[in-house]
């Protein structure tokens, strides 16, 4: 936040100080000067930054057109609630209903449609149990004043939130909840006058809640669910470019210098994959409460791409640490043995090209939604990929061209990086059969009934064309495609 | 969700149906019994997983009592509002001004003192600015139906919320400017009534933000700031722990079995590290809106936390690979040499003592908030450690009792996990040092104030009791202080 121009600034008025200060005074002022900075900042006196801070917001947008299209679609749903506002009698000022509509379209309008509907749901749920709990407590009571029991139930309904399973889904319901319930209850009129105003303020909040969902729906939806599918292949694809890539570089070392630009960006992929668990977790949150959308059924089991996610982080992990083990060897200097890297390198090259193979075609099969019918074949290659290597490490002796420098020779110490990267990527490949297993449980139970649907679609039309005489053809290699979780064959 | 009582009943109903479903038609079925299992136990209709969820509700109080405290103290805060606003005439009922202050208590009172001040002040700061700004258009313009500028103005506010450094400290704040801002721009009050409404909602927000703020600093506080202190060192102890028992896990292996329970849960410590990432963002990103707290300053270097959690999350990757690769040895059946093993099992399990004494030292140092005088030569232990494991590995021979099997005849494919575990621990080390460094950076920025207000108040008070006789004295140690960032000497 501190631009150069202020750092001189700050030298500059240090100068003007009669006595130097000492270290400990120097620290007290750090944070007011640090705090002033800031002020300054986010009053946008300071021009250069400011336009910085424009110029970063604007490309925010750039990079992401829909975010733009989100703000047009925030106005919209203003404009049309003011528009039903201004043209009926019942407008009455801020005291009105008018205020409840727009409130509402402020507080529910959220960028996907999942969070939208979970907030209007929620909305319309907790605002009308919370009305009724309230007037049949106050019709009961036929007190105004008894304040003792709303407070008790509000107090319980604030420790329900607490709850994981509830604040998941239910946290902003229950926020409405109990602030419904306390309006009701502390506000002293009589239940017939109570029900005149419920009729009036849910009328209007559901107003609020259809204008924001036909908008948000019916110009440029951005769906949670198809967001979560999108980062899963997105992040799968990064993980395969990763593994390929760091087995690339340090085998490659040698012969080609530090890489490129392009290569260096690709190996640090899998660092989004690492990141990626939060924003995973509030989409599949969110996509639960989305409709049938493209592709997507209502009640997709989105929780299974919360499993491929955990999965694709377990493989992450593992590429982090042998990024790591790489980068350590060449900053030491303590280079292993090169024929041994060499003896080794097309065998692990293989590995790692087979590996993002295996993640490649898993991400593609993702995306197609459909279960991939080569991926027993590449998974049977990587298994033979990791045999290779294990055969290079257990022979005693080298028969090849190599063989001048037998590799139980070498002492275990040079040889450690090595062997370490070929045991991560044999760890990597065992991590990549727990993505492939998760992936197939997503196939089993979202792409199956997908594929069903598409059948049916099919047949039905290839009868109507064809009248029944080759209807069945089409079910065939359904029947045949393999099951993608094969036992790993004496691997590792 | 679905209990075995349920899943008797589901079966009993389909025995009812006349004919077997397919395997797709069941397909279809499955959603909806889900659904309807869902809303069965939302509406609590099965007991049993009622009452087993009202007892997991209950256990998450006694486990954490501060939540229980926390649902009373907003009852407490709801009650003082409650008489504030029936012991004064301007009660009016739910149209009149108490609403607000309610509303404003239900939602700005948060679990942590930072939670709760962060969106007092921006409900505050923004409910001001966005009534300024609107009363000064009205004002400018001087007619009331004018909506195309409060809703170009809206949008452009809907977009800075996606600004990531806005979104840390201003979401909350811009969400209620363009609520206050529209509100205001759609009212049609003339501008001198409109000062008067804003000047009383303006009285009673401040009104049910102080009884907040009072209730939630004075009754039993819950700093977000101490939190994260806390939780740094909480996640830094298991840490140490997991390396430990992952060394000693693997090296005992065959001498005590599979070790007893609760070895095992502490070799698993490292997964909460792993986990913890959003908890520390969000905690820090409150603990910059709390006050002067325990021996916490106000702008105490809060993101310094966050780099030591990145640097223990980096540490934690590892000690993951490392439990992996020693899980997937004892599933393979494919030991390692048995006396290669005890060879290095020494020295491993002293390195893995010496890296959780550098981390649980670490943790002494941020739980007492004091340079540690002895990370220095824990660090050397450590170092001396490793260079162990790599002497071991680097003599081309043994020459100890073990001298009739020389580690170099063993084909590499049989040592592969040893030598993976040892170059894992090695790169465990490097990532330690990087914690050390992330702690000393920490205690530079943090602690120092810290020692030295404690120092003053020392030196203070002594001066007033012995008049100056040994107020230096209690400066000497600090100067002798040695740093922390000691260079790695010789390692890896």
């Amino acid at each position: 936040m501190i631009t150069k121009k202020e750092e001189t600034r700050e030298l500059e008025w240090r100068v003007t100080v009669t006595h130097k200060p000492s270290a400990q005074e120097e620290d007290s002022f750090e944070p007011r000067i640090a705090l002033w900075h800031q002020l300054i900042d986010l009053l946008s006196l300071n021009m250069r930054s400011s336009s910085r801070f424009m110029k970063n917001a604007w490309k925010l947008g750039v990079d992401d057109p829909r975010k733009f299209i989100h703000c047009i679609k925030v106005g919209v749903a203003l404009t049309l609630v003011s528009i039903f506002y201004y043209t009926r009698p019942l407008y009455q000022g801020v005291g009105g209903t008018a205020m409840w509509a727009i409130m509402t379209i402020v507080v529910i309008f959220e960028f996907t449609v999942g969070g939208t509907i979970y907030k209007g749901l929620n909305r319309v749920m907790a605002t009308l149990s919370a009305g009724m709990i309230a007037v049949g407590i106050h019709w009961l009571a036929s007190k105004s004043s008894e304040t003792s029991e709303h407070i008790i139930i509000a107090s319980a309904a604030t420790f329900v939130r607490f709850i994981p399973a509830v604040k998941a889904r239910f946290d902003y319901g229950i926020l409405i909840f109990i602030l419904t319930f306390n309006l009701v209850a502390v506000s002293g009129y009589r239940v017939d006058r109570l029900l005149e105003l419920a009729q009036q303020r849910l009328a209007t909040v559901f107003i609020g809640i259809s204008i924001c969902l036909l908008v948000c729906i019916l110009v440029r939806p951005v769906w949670a669910g198809e967001e979560l599918h999108l980062l899963t292949i997105k992040n799968m694809r990064k993980l395969a470019d990763s593994v390929e890539e760091s087995v690339a570089e340090y085998f490659r070392d040698g012969e080609k210098g530090d890489g490129n630009e392009t290569s260096m960006q690709n190996s640090r992929g899998y660092k989004c994959v690492l990141n990626s668990k939060a924003t995973e977790e509030s989409l599949a949150d969110l996509a639960r409460w989305e409709p049938m959308h493209g592709r997507f059924s209502y009640l997709h089991p989105w929780s299974q791409y919360l499993r491929v996610g955990t999965a694709m982080r377990y493989c992450a992990y593992c590429i982090e640490t042998l990024n790591d083990c790489i980068n350590s060897e060449n900053e030491n200097q303590q280079k292993a043995p090169e024929h041994l890297k060499k003896h080794l390198s097309n065998a692990c090259l293989r590995l790692g090209l087979e590996c993002s193979n295996v993640l490649k075609e898993l991400a593609s099969s993702i995306e197609s939604m459909k279960r991939s019918s080569s991926i027993e074949v590449l998974i049977g290659q990587m298994n033979d990929a990791v045999e290779e290597v294990q055969n290079i490490l257990s022979t005693p002796s080298l028969e090849g061209a190599e063989s001048k420098a037998a590799i139980p020779t070498i002492p275990l110490m040079e040889a450690m990086t090595v062997i370490t990267v070929a045991s991560l990527l044999n760890e990597i490949t065992l991590r990549i059969d727990g993505v492939a297993d998760a992936v197939e449980d997503l196939a089993v139970t979202a792409f199956q009934s997908f594929e069903d649907a598409q059948q049916t679609d099919k047949n039905k039309s290839s009868n109507e064309l064809a009248a029944g005489s080759d209807g069945q053809e089409g079910n065939l290699p359904q029947a045949q495609l393999p099951s993608a979780a094969v036992p790993r064959a004496g691997a590792a």
